[in-house]
């Protein structure tokens, strides 16, 4: 067998984000998998074939990346951001383990990416620059009272937060419901970050304190920062707000 | 006033894994600011001077950094890995909001970069495939019960876990008992990754389960994952071991 699979991560979409490593990977493969936004991101060359999907169906589409490697292909896997978070790279190592027998040989090499929270946070300043965790708010996979679980326990410890898959057309309502967890817990002041196609040319980023954060400011495309009791936000002269989390949390203090 | 202020990310150490973004930071300045072992990681012209500091007093070299693009220098603040994540971006937010008027219209941009987890996690296969929280062990800047308060948190609530600044000769006993409290309440089967260099030519990547894990298997350039309860070590013909935890989380189940 001399095919080869690797997953990689596109960035959040600006070019100028995408590793050498990741460029290199996609330089030396001949089939692509992916959703069709992520793959639309690379400039293939003629030879180098597409095999588009949707959003959905990644186990299917894990699959059949690892049985074109086993035909001997070079094939592409294109996550946005970073495989590694709520992306592809879960989704070909359940693959690879539902069926070790055949797919365990495949030589894999995941490529890391930057993911939509780090490029997010960015922009801002450093909302996450203290402990914070990442939560994707679908309930597709896990069932809803294990994100409420999650919600309850990372605000209550003062981690700051990223969310993921944070609404969809399937998913109405989840994303209300986790501001009115959030609001039991923190205080209203709270900096919420609405942060949307980060690094592309329709990027939009709007900070709210938690008490007015609204559900219809996010869609498919947006990642959502959750600052912790310490965030601050800092009005500057001539520049956008800054947004960070320091790095100190004072005794008897839990952010 | 004409100067500005890059604070970048190098990623944890292999060339390939730092962004055209960042090269092109990197390109723009003239005068560099950063823990000595992270400026070597870049091909400075001549011209270009290098202000190399420890790894501590990260304050101090942040007002510095912003007092030199007042006198009208372009700077470049340098991190490995990302620099919003226990990295150097918070440290300049902290040194703008405590002297606003002086800081505040510094042109700053800052250049996400590849975080060490992320890199980790790639080498595995997706030990942080589902939600987790990167916590730093460090108690330099918070108080220990504020970082055992986060990690039972976490543990209880069946996030994966990254762990940053795992020991230092100042700080001998913290991983230690941070294992332990894991243990109160994960199983003794939990995969536990000591991700040390990555991507560095001296890389080394151990896996245990919780049970077998011990401080003295870390040391300052190492990176910490924690699986769930729910994270598979799958072997493979002719391949190393991945790790990776699934997407999807049983009903009842929390991880």
């Amino acid at each position: 067998m001399s095919g080869a699979l690797y997953v990689i991560g596109t960035g959040p979409g600006n070019p100028e984000q995408m590793t050498p490593e990741a460029r290199a990977a996609v330089d030396a493969s001949t089939l692509f998998f992916g959703y069709a936004p992520y793959l639309d991101r690379l400039d293939l060359r003629p030879g180098q074939e597409r095999h588009a999907s949707d959003n959905r169906e990644e186990l299917a589409r894990a699959r059949a990346a690892l049985d074109a490697a086993l035909e001997g292909k070079t094939v592409c896997m294109v996550s946005g951001g970073d495989p590694g978070v709520f992306a592809m790279a879960a989704a070909v190592c359940e693959a690879i383990d539902a069926d070790t027998a055949r797919f365990g040989g495949v030589p894999l090499t995941i490529v890391p990416g930057i993911s939509a929270m780090m490029a997010a946070a960015a922009r801002l300043g450093a909302p996450l620059g203290n402990d914070f965790c990442a939560i994707s708010l679908s309930d597709n996979l896990k069932p809803w009272n294990v994100i409420e679980t999650r919600l309850r326990a990372a605000a209550g410890a003062g981690f700051a937060m990223a969310f993921y898959n944070p609404v969809s057309k399937a998913r109405p309502w989840q994303l209300g419901k986790t501001f009115n967890i959030l609001r039991e817990t923190l205080p209203n002041s709270i900096p919420v970050v609405f942060a949307r196609a980060v690094g592309r040319p329709d990027e939009t980023i709007r900070t709210v304190p938690l008490s007015d954060a609204q559900p219809e400011m996010a869609d498919m495309a947006t990642c959502i920062l959750i600052g912790n009791g310490y965030t601050r936000v800092i009005a500057r002269d001539g520049q956008p707000d800054l947004v960070y989390t320091p790095r100190f949390v004072p005794e008897a203090g839990n952010g």
